[in-house]
């Protein structure tokens, strides 16, 4: 890993061009083999004796527990869960080059996913890592997410991560301001924010963790774009991102919004806690996977990385395997010449506070009553639809399609119970703090953002 | 219990006395006689075999349990805590006479309470009352807390109790406009708002639950007061409700002070679970109480409760008395003639997500290096000093002193590391949403409003 001095020039043009030799180059770089191996040969990760958990003998990473949930004082089932207490930071590095906003991407390749290289944030660093406890090469730009000079930080929040699989993770989202001229090394790339938010719509390129620090970045808007093609739709959106109340075209005021969340949360009698893996009923261990016997949500497998060229050139670990591919849609729909989209307060084991703001379709987690909507293969109310991963370190081949369908005008304004139409700002203003927005409704965020 | 159609006359002036015969009244019906008994004397309440916890036989109201935290891996004690995993409302009725905003106060006499009767909201339920499964009477006015017709939430967010005596509890905190002819039964009084925010500086009378709903409560606050006695610190005092950000005269912008408690949740290692209370070490239990070796802390006692004239006229039950009086403060400074109050991020083994932002000084919890500074003698320093109870259902005679001190000039504006100062109005920003500002700075924030 080198530093490459023209990678920073200020006066070269953040072009697509640009960015594919530079990802062409990554890609040639990183030779990447994954296999899937019998539990027995992880060499670091071992079945604790007492409660038959996985884990690595370090005690750090992350860990496969078992999970109860109960529905007030019902019993409703136990199953594996990864616990990972540690809070990692997710950042951007932003700089402005002529006005025009550039962030740091890193090309990062994880064992989990289906093409190896994705678009990562500058920073990727566990707790272990930020407090300075851990051995090991340093990671590279961290120290612009912690110091306090030098400076200015956008975004810092704490936020969700798949409530069906983690145990009440969290990552810290960052987005950093920092001078234009700071070393540019062979993993990363300065890229205008408006292709990085363009790239959203090619498959498995943009990662999970940088759709969900993009999410949180506070961005202004589309300018209203009558006349061009799209020119209504792009209007109601521009609308969207500054509708913050019923002054300004959303049907809810913000204190409605936070009363029905809150409602929700009050209502809903789940709760969930860890118990030991050799406690989970009707899921088996064989030599090479922990399964249900059904089949249908998720295993949990071992497999081996062989990576040379790396600084760690193999290693193995174990990792969920979801069992088909996840669906995420916003339902949008225009009212009074605002884009809202439709949101679900949706409870989930793993998730910190017990629920949070999903989108109108969230499997797994809860399709509701608009799966057929969700689906429709109608392309005059397509506005967005792409394959995207969830994050390779701990989840293989987990994909999940993300859709915009914006709904007929027939389709009813009037929301069931447990869902709230919201504009796009009303997004942006809860996702500024942390534990609203489930990370498949981040994804979706981000992707509105990709629509202009 | 009856009505009293004269009560809601919508022509009587909502004056100090018109509050003080009212409330002489329901004193005198209000006998009340609390006696601590022996553990084996509570007929509801048996130490569970298993884990040693003192439970009730319906499973429901609360627990005595154990606690065991946590600094990262490194243990930092055990030591019993109340669970109660129900979710309570705690509400105001709020009306409109002639311009002049009313809330809907109840006399409420617990048996906690070191003199019976407190200012409580109008509805103080659990989820029990909330999802109508408990039988007994109906809960005054809980309707307007649920339906969606006739009404108007002003505030609806879950908020924290104390974080050193309970294990995650929270309530769900509201404010609800409604027409200003409903019944008034005895035990309510429409009470002008401003009146109740004065009664504030009388010690022991306005409760914690009051309090907490009154800390979310959307002040516009005072009218500049140049000229009058104490101009200067109004003065300071009404910018501080408008001062969101440093272009109205805040010393932090919203991002920093969230990008602050961010770090300092991130840095934080504290973590706690449950245990049984039988695994809680250097506690011991007698006939009548359990308690620690050191004594300093708390002791779990129980009591019987003999109220002629009530519903239930007797009852007994497990309370928790703390050794000593509570002390929160806020250390206040003028910055460009707006006031900031001192604040600190505080791990608690019983916050839900870790820490919370608290007072200055808070203890039980943590003093910090302005202890001195805090207990002030100099009375030009001080702006409020009064005794006030926390919750009587729960705690024994658990009085806490609550003070705000204004800072010569010579204090020093920079923050360590664990604080940051914050105006009135970026308080009252954060506490729209749960779970950021600790019960009792939530206590010591409407003590603020009763400043004008």
């Amino acid at each position: 890993v080198t530093e490459n001095p023209a990678a920073n020039a200020l006066d070269v043009p953040r072009s697509l061009p640009d960015f594919e030799s530079w990802w062409s180059r990554r890609q040639e770089a990183c030779r990447f083999q994954v296999s899937q191996i019998p539990f027995r040969a992880l060499d670091q990760w071992y079945f604790d004796q007492d409660s038959g958990n996985l884990r690595h003998r370090s005690g750090r990473f992350f860990a496969v527990e078992g999970v109860w949930q109960r529905e007030d004082t019902a019993d409703a089932g136990t199953r594996p869960i990864l616990h990972q207490s540690e809070v990692g930071i997710l950042g951007f590095l932003l700089r402005e080059v002529r006005g025009v906003p550039q962030v740091l991407v890193q090309a990062k390749a994880e064992p989990g996913n289906i093409n190896g290289l994705q678009i990562s944030p500058t920073v990727q660093a566990t707790r272990s890592n930020y407090m300075r406890v851990h051995r090991g090469a340093d990671t590279r730009y961290l120290e612009y997410f912690q110091g306090r000079d030098n400076r200015r930080v956008l975004v810092d929040s704490l936020q969700s991560e798949q409530g069906e699989w983690f145990f009440r993770k969290r990552n810290r989202n960052m987005l950093v301001m920092v001078r234009p001229d700071i070393p540019v090394y062979d993993d990363f790339h300065w890229l205008d924010l408006g292709l990085l938010r363009g790239l959203l719509g090619v498959e498995n390129l943009v990662g999970m963790d940088a759709r969900s620090v993009l999410s949180c970045t506070p961005f202004s808007g589309p300018r209203a774009a009558a006349g061009r093609g799209q020119g209504e739709f792009l209007d109601a959106l521009a609308a969207s991102y500054t509708a913050a109340g019923p002054e300004t075209g959303a049907l809810h005021t913000e204190t409605e919004i936070l009363s029905w969340f809150t409602e929700a949360k009050a209502a809903s009698g789940l709760t969930a806690q860890l118990i030991p893996l050799n406690q989970v009923r009707d899921w088996t261990r064989s030599e090479t996977e922990i399964a249900d016997s059904a089949e249908d949500s998720f295993k949990i497998l071992a497999v081996d990385i062989d990576a040379p060229g790396r600084e760690v050139a193999s290693w193995n670990q174990p990792m969920l395997a979801p069992a088909g591919r996840g669906i995420a849609v916003f339902l949008a729909r225009r009212v009074n010449g605002v884009l809202h989209v439709l949101v679900q307060a949706l409870a989930q084991h793993g998730l910190r506070d017990g629920l949070e703001v999903a989108p109108t379709v969230q499997l797994p987690g809860a399709a509701g009553s608009f799966l057929e909507q969700a689906l429709t293969e109608d392309v005059t109310q397509v506005r967005f639809d792409t394959v995207l991963s969830e994050e390779g370190g701990r989840f293989y081949h987990a994909l999940t399609r993300y859709r915009v369908i914006e709904t007929a005008e027939a389709f009813p304004a009037e929301a069931p119970e447990a869902y709230c139409w919201l504009t796009v700002r009303q997004l942006m203003d809860l996702v500024r703090h942390g534990h609203y927005l489930t990370v498949e409704a981040r994804s979706l965020l981000a992707c509105l953002h990709s629509l202009w």
